[in-house]
């Protein structure tokens, strides 16, 4: 199977899920660029749709009482696609263990370029309990991985830190919600976004991304946005009223003239 | 033309554009529904797509040195869609002048039920002198305009307000601005939307929403959200540092049981 391209085809196993995007204006960020938080939710449902055509989506998680939830994202980017740009975001996935699947993500220019990589990490937890879920025998393995390279190493656990220099506070609000009743994982990455200038971002672009999801906060919950940063990257714990949300590094490049 | 359905096709005359839409889980609010800012979003690109088909989109605008701004958005809706249900938006050109297209909206369950309707106004400015450009001859009437019927009246302008019981401060933040370096149109909603507590949202459902964009606003600026509110409506204004941004109104009716 090929994907429409303009030069290069792009190539993909069957064991592999693709979706062909294109950047309108008006899903730009400031930069004329793809946002961190759009290619988020796009690797999300392009992950969801993988899952759903493997039969191992959330209506088969319903079915055993479980459900998916999002643990890490972890994105290496060489570069954006820029506004009017074609590109497409292939998934596979690399393991599946009995609570976890670790689903990887190349995506592509139409000149087959690659933009960037990305790793995420799925937990099946019990709808009722909340705990991991075991998902033992519902599917094997040699059915769904594929053997493609994803070259981001596999990052340490990110650890929680205390000191940190630059405090902002935030109160969650309606939209900010999602369908499960919790805070859209990718409003999140835009809090973290938001802890830099306008001005900061048209000179450097984000070159890495890695982000842990602990607790899910709620509406109404005041979170405090902890950073200790230097000239070029920063580590950022957000912090609920009683947990920690989640923790994040990012390492930003500064863009060419 | 017709559109894929389950039941009841929908027809398009030529003049038309429609396109289909799913709602996956990750992409509804926290009603499980199409929310009011994503809806708007999704009006604006069937729209973009529109007017390129018929060569009077942004391109061919820039070509004579003029931009589209989007300058009114009005709402009455029976439902939004609902989580993983399929819904089609059609639009068409109501009337054409000189510096403005009235373009409307129909949005259509898979059955054929017609879930809501929409107006917005387009305003064509020069790009150097921000005042409105002259697009006489740009196209003829007889080529573009479609005969549908839009049942929301033309609103009339809403009028600013001196008092308002409520208000709130933001300040605009980096993830906030759009590719044309000032906030994105569905920013403004959410700001507004974000004036009632997810109680509130799951109580009332949005049933007409008009919003009159008046001043751009920039990164960093800060604003004041004034409401004149009662059970089921309100009149909103949010008003810039030197101007007023966007004037709006809501109003709610209570979902049933």
């Amino acid at each position: 199977m090929t994907i429409q391209s303009t030069t290069n085809p792009i190539k993909i196993s069957p064991q592999e899920k693709a979706h062909r995007y294109f950047l309108a204006a008006s899903h730009c960020n400031a930069q004329k660029e793809l946002s961190l938080s759009l290619f988020a939710q796009q690797l999300i449902d392009v992950a969801v749709q993988h899952a759903n055509s493997l039969n191992i989506g959330y209506a088969r998680l319903k079915s055993i009482g479980a459900l998916w939830v999002l643990s890490r994202i972890t994105v290496a980017m060489h570069r954006m696609p820029h506004i009017e740009e074609n590109y497409t975001i292939v998934t596979w996935i690399e393991s599946f263990q009995r609570m976890f699947s670790h689903r990887n993500f190349v995506i592509y220019a139409d000149n087959g370029e690659q933009l960037g990589f990305a790793r995420t990490l799925w937990v099946a937890i019990d709808e009722q309990t909340r705990r991991p879920a075991d998902l033992s025998g519902l599917i094997s393995d040699e059915d769904i991985l594929s053997e493609r390279d994803c070259p981001i190493p596999v990052p340490a656990k990110l650890r929680d830190f205390k000191e940190a220099p630059d405090m902002e506070h935030y109160r969650f609000q309606a939209t900010d919600i999602d369908f499960n009743r919790h805070v859209n994982s990718t409003r999140y990455i835009e809090l973290i976004l938001n802890q830099w200038s306008l001005e900061f971002h048209d000179r450097y672009k984000i070159v890495y991304f890695d982000i842990n999801y602990r607790n899910e906060a709620h509406f109404g919950e005041r979170v405090t946005i902890c950073l200790q940063r230097d000239e070029s990257s920063a580590k950022i714990k957000i912090e609920g009223e009683s947990h920690c949300v989640c923790m994040s590094e990012i390492r930003f490049a500064e863009r060419g003239i």
